[in-house]
């Protein structure tokens, strides 16, 4: 496998996910990890036939065991694990409904998928990004989360996609003031918006530009990856021109 | 038992959860939520025995199973259970750690105690507030949610218990939203400082007023319910006028 | 004239200065700033026929040697002027215009009534307010400036009046961090809704709870003069339950 | 002159604005709006000398007829003026003083060369940014302003600048909704933290990355205007890893 330095993105499906892989893959070997293999499949076969370098990793970030196995399987792949980026992209939690008739299982899922997740994740991956942070001081290595609109603010009948958005947007920001002086850049991307994927191809907006572009999405995520020391950003928003906010 | 409407108070200890009580049992009978009875007992007996009544039970607002025995013996106890006010003022999951040091178990205690406590708590009481919508234009039902500093800014090595206040804050602002129009008023309260009570007697801050005053929370708390339906906040800080911020 | 300590409220006209005059004058004697006389005259006399203390004076509060001759009026008249509370509540500045079509006098005017006359008036109420640091410790002294919605949020088509309410915002936070230490508490209200005055009788929004009530506002600010120097609030939001946001 | 489309300047000295004009002569020719001819000189022969296009206009931003007359040789001199890009990074207002201190022309100060020369700036440049919304879908125009920490805290002793750069900020959020739809990008950066430049270099941090780079600041500024329509960032935050926050 690559002797070059990876970035590991969590959450790649047919969306967001793939577009920060395929950005990332034009400078770094990527692991990319799904719960399900078939969502990483068709897009580990594309970068490798490319002449990138990515491997696939099944994975369940809200559960710690499975997190542990994730980055043993990659350390032992990638002949060491040097990791110059990562990304927590995983969705999940999004549910909207009254408040009365939200289940506890629906609130814990959004909270294991955001919340615990993020937290394993950063556990995980951020004593590696600290151990790249002389590396290379054009890209100090890189931990950015996705957020959401409702990170910042709490619709009705969003409680729990909100409480869990809310405390991804916690851990992003106490990282940064913690990891940030030790040289590892953590930044939250709020995406506010829908975003342009095959899920979402059935809502016509009345705009061709309504949407985000998901590879624009990740072309924020590459210039947050090559801010300096010296210029480090925490936050970002993301929408389209059109959006109302 | 009282045919007065009822407060329930989650999270009653020797500090600003009494003062609460006390606040309330002026005009209501109070229920007061604790795991240890250890914690309410001094209280009831003193409220009872001022002529106020208060009921103790012992409840882990964590836990779905024992929130709904609670207000099951609440339902009982009280002859029905008209509740006008609700205080979710649930501590826990105050660690102060390196990141790398968190264990899985602190990240989920902030989560049970803030997140999911308050969720099931709220999911318990809404009911019984929305049943008392029409009963007081002057005192419409309140549920006030204690918050922290945290809940708005995420400290470097607070991650676990910053991920906790900001979902309890994201809780209270999407229950606004949705309840407001209804009739209930929720609200949040950032306690920007520390609490005078006896835990905190040890620190010395150097002046006689650099500490909040748990009965001035109280009164805060207090005029939060008093709010008509023509005027309620969501959001309140509170702070000693020396703190810095 | 009364011996009694002073209330100071500038921007009284048919609403929510006179509603704030009016639970003020409950224990205090009031000065009320207008520009024009007929904005305050009934009300004086209304609060003096009630056994209260009015005094009317005639100032531009955005303009320095007025406010000048407002307090140098009211310190004549009061033989001394001790000072105990003090509102901003002038309103002004709301012009909603596509930015193109704003004329630099609209953005001037919002300035001046906003910002400059805020700067003007704190300047010539702190002193006295510090003067009463040590008056009153249920009632410290107290500066409230009324804000909106567009102190938080720039909507479009608002540049001018946000830019207006922003730079109160920036005021009273100032001004909360560098005289809460020194014993006076400034405050800044965020009024999220229409109120419900003589002006806004012909908008109809569906809901008789709809619009603020202006007397529920001055309780509001009643209630943050009383706060007590261990527990300040420096943002309060006050909106109607039905309203969205 | 250049056939080329211009980026529009204000606010150059020998710090953040050199660097952005630098940043922004590698594609646009670039105007450079600085009050005394001395500001720009040396860098409009330096772009020149370099097979750039620079054009120096001396000109008050804060004054309407000024920034007429800025627009008008703008307009002569490059046959057209076709814009692309602006950005208003003047300066000006910062004083810190205890409040009762502050002198009016102080507070005025901070808001002639933030709020007024924000909007006069604005007024002027979007019908040119406007005309260019179908120019280049890679690069829709972009007005973008520079803010401060003091954009979001108003510290104590800093009401003046504080009330300008909130000031800033609404205007700069109020026209990315009002223009956003209309093709036209609007961005406001927080600089948060000492740039370094020829004044600040004799504050010594502790560090040598303590300071921003005054190029990393301009590297955000062109991502940002590299953003596609349908990805639009309107605040971002730069200040330097080791900054505490």
């Amino acid at each position: 496998m690559s002797q070059k330095a990876w970035a590991v993105i969590a959450g790649v499906g047919a969306g967001t996910g793939s577009s920060i892989a395929r950005r990332f893959a034009k400078t770094y070997a990527v692991a990319l990890l799904a719960r399900k293999p078939s969502n990483f499949e068709p897009l580990v076969k594309e970068i490798n036939d490319a002449g990138g370098h990515a491997l696939g990793i099944s994975a369940d970030t809200s559960d710690a065991q499975s997190i542990k196995n994730a980055f043993e399987q990659l350390k032992k792949e990638s002949g060491g694990a040097k990791v110059a980026a990562a990304v927590y992209n995983v969705g999940g939690g999004l549910v909207k409904k009254p408040f009365l008739e939200l289940k506890e299982e629906e609130l814990e899922g959004a909270w294991a998928s955001n919340g615990r997740g993020g937290f394993l994740f950063a556990q995980a991956v951020l004593p590696l990004l600290l151990a790249q942070a002389d590396a290379s001081p054009d890209h100090p290595p890189t931990l950015i989360f996705t957020g959401a609109t409702a990170a910042l603010k709490a619709s009705a009948t969003f409680a729990a996609f909100a409480a869990g958005k809310f405390a991804v947007r916690a851990l992003s920001q106490s990282l940064a003031r913690e990891f940030g002086p030790k040289g590892v850049h953590v930044a939250h991307a709020i995406i506010d918006g829908l975003i342009d994927t095959e899920q979402t191809k059935g809502y016509d907006l009345g705009h061709a530009e309504a949407k985000i572009s998901p590879d624009a999405i990740a072309d924020a995520y590459w210039y947050l990856h090559t801010q300096p020391r010296t210029c480090f950003s925490n936050e970002i928003d993301l929408r389209p021109a059109r959006e109302k906010w």
